[in-house]
């Protein structure tokens, strides 16, 4: 992109936005899909560690590296729940890819709208293995910030267009359902999660409380549901019932993260979870019966992100939607950095 | 320093040049020392973690978090002894600092140039406690991109104004030399580390190959002598013959980061080292006699390059010599991230 050494492409949340809108958002859900895809099926290829959480009292910062050997990205990202107070995002992420040969950085970008569209395009891959065929109906229970995006991901992989959405505060649902209008979806509001779910052949759950929360209690999951369970993810913070984890087969990205984050932290350390390559590789079975519950215990894992950082630096290309940041020094002789900062003296001296 | 939420002050490699020469090398060096002092002596209210690396054929690409519970900070450096061969850093890095109330971003900040400097002022700082007193006279055996500010930092911090160079390549010691002319040192260039060590109370080893050399043997160094090595700082690099490190008083960062990368990987698991913060909080003894030989064996921790975020963050607000960087989504409404995307749409429809 750039023959300057110095310079780092650097893709700013305006540019993002930019680069989402001139892809359009489902074209660029459907091709980030296929990126994850096939990351998913060279799984073993990765160096894979559990994200590095640092806790406090109010949230959590981590950062989520991985490399395939060539290329190397990390994730920096947060979780505020109570951010929302003071108008703040409750997770706001920016992430770099750099080559593994050299070290240097290729690409910084925002990740707030991407990991967004990351989450959604993992969920939707997930599902695409996992959900009763034909599906077409999901229940979205969380309208938050995620929400349009897992939407738009369903239509666009497996062509969910109707959606029952439901939240404690009935704004969010409003808003959700203003922002998808005339984008092909039948909406229903619903006035709790009892409702929400009838009918619906896939169940998304992505609140934000970082709690032990039961927005689903067994009763309300019928047979042959797929579960898509995105909101809790980190420790103490679940969304289902125990009782759903027990009756439903389990399919996870990296098990040693999801042990810590994931609902399956209710349930013993040996209790069997299937790992989402492997039903995609082939090596595992998905749906096996119309009758089975499958849930995705999705925490996110730091392939995902690699994935969208690769498919944002493949985009870049064409459109130019990037900034030139001078981010590395670059001296004329590489062991004269102190040479350079002399030079730079004198130049502005003259 | 801004209200806008979406933005993080960026400090580019020219701003950093700019601001180092603003304040001016020395000063620079010794303010930044004190910052480094004062979170060694502040050591156990850290999170602390070894580095998180990721190792290839070619080089290894870390990331350094560490927290004090309010900040929080982490660099992404890497390393890779071939890339001089095509006009390349051997280390490039940049930082971030961020509030871990929050978990927003509050700096973004190039960190080659700014590694150079806290690698130099926590050497010194470690000299400050350990080399003998009255010392005024270094070798440096290694003669690349440390050099000159190691040179500074003893200057500034023990009045060290004799120097000994030594690098295989007899350009290097040129150049350091060269960078070094009329800043109050005499300098010699010795043709062999032997001779380079001759009557030096401090001898600083900053080489980079990325193997176990042995840059200094075990009677090239005198009692009372304080070593400094700063070069082997990953699995597979050392510097000193292991007879050194048997008659020398061992002190290191972060132990379970040192045992891995330091000079102290070539001696079994449980050999005594002393923390250097100890001996900063007058826990534990540092120099002892006049015929001791002290080891630094430094590798570079988190909490350094937390202090020098902290540092420049500091500095900002009088310089001013930082850009605005549009990284963070800031919706008007936080939960409205996809509405955002909306509202950008329409704007450009405009």
């Amino acid at each position: 992109m750039t023959e300057k050494l110095n310079v780092v492409p650097f893709v700013s949340v305006d540019h993002m936005m930019k680069l989402v809108l001139a892809v359009g958002v489902e074209r660029f859900l459907t091709e980030l899909s296929a990126y994850v895809e096939e990351d998913f099926l060279r799984w073993e290829q990765f160096d894979k560690t559990p994200r590095i959480a640092s806790h406090s009292h109010d949230g959590v910062i981590e950062l989520m590296p991985t490399s395939d050997g060539h290329l190397y990205g990390f994730k920096y990202v947060n979780g505020h729940p109570k951010n929302t107070r003071d108008g703040r995002q409750t997770v706001t992420a920016f992430g770099v890819l750099a080559d593994v040969g050299n070290g240097y950085p290729m690409l910084l970008t925002e990740m707030t709208i991407l990991t967004a569209l990351r989450t959604a395009a993992t969920s939707a891959v997930a599902a695409k293995y996992l959900a009763p065929k034909g599906a077409d109906t999901m229940a979205i229970i969380g309208n938050g910030a995620q929400s349009e995006f897992q939407a738009l991901a369903f239509k666009a992989l497996l062509g969910v267009n109707k959606l029952r959405l439901y939240d404690i505060d009935a704004s969010a649902s409003q808003k959700c359902q203003a922002n998808l209008a005339g984008m092909g979806f039948d909406i229903v509001i619903s006035d709790n999660a009892q409702d929400a779910v009838e009918g619906a052949q896939i169940i998304t759950t992505v609140t934000a409380d970082k709690q032990l929360a039961t927005i689903l209690t067994d009763n309300m999951v019928g047979t042959g549901v797929h579960i898509n369970a995105v909101g809790g993810d980190c420790p103490g913070k679940t969304e289902l019932h125990r009782d759903i984890l027990l009756r439903s087969d389990i399919f996870v990205e990296f098990p040693p993260q999801t042990r810590i984050e994931g609902e399956i932290q209710q349930l013993p350390a040996d209790h069997p979870v299937i790992e989402l390559w492997q039903v995609m590789a082939g090596k595992a079975q998905g749906r096996s019966s119309s009758a089975q519950v499958t849930l995705f215990d999705s925490v996110g894992f730091a392939i995902e992100d690699f994935s969208a950082l690769r498919y944002v630096r493949d985009k870049l290309i064409d459109t130019g939607l990037f900034e030139e940041l001078d981010l590395l020094a670059d001296p004329d002789e590489p062991r004269d950095l102190f040479g350079m900062l002399l030079r730079a003296a004198k130049a502005s001296a003259i």
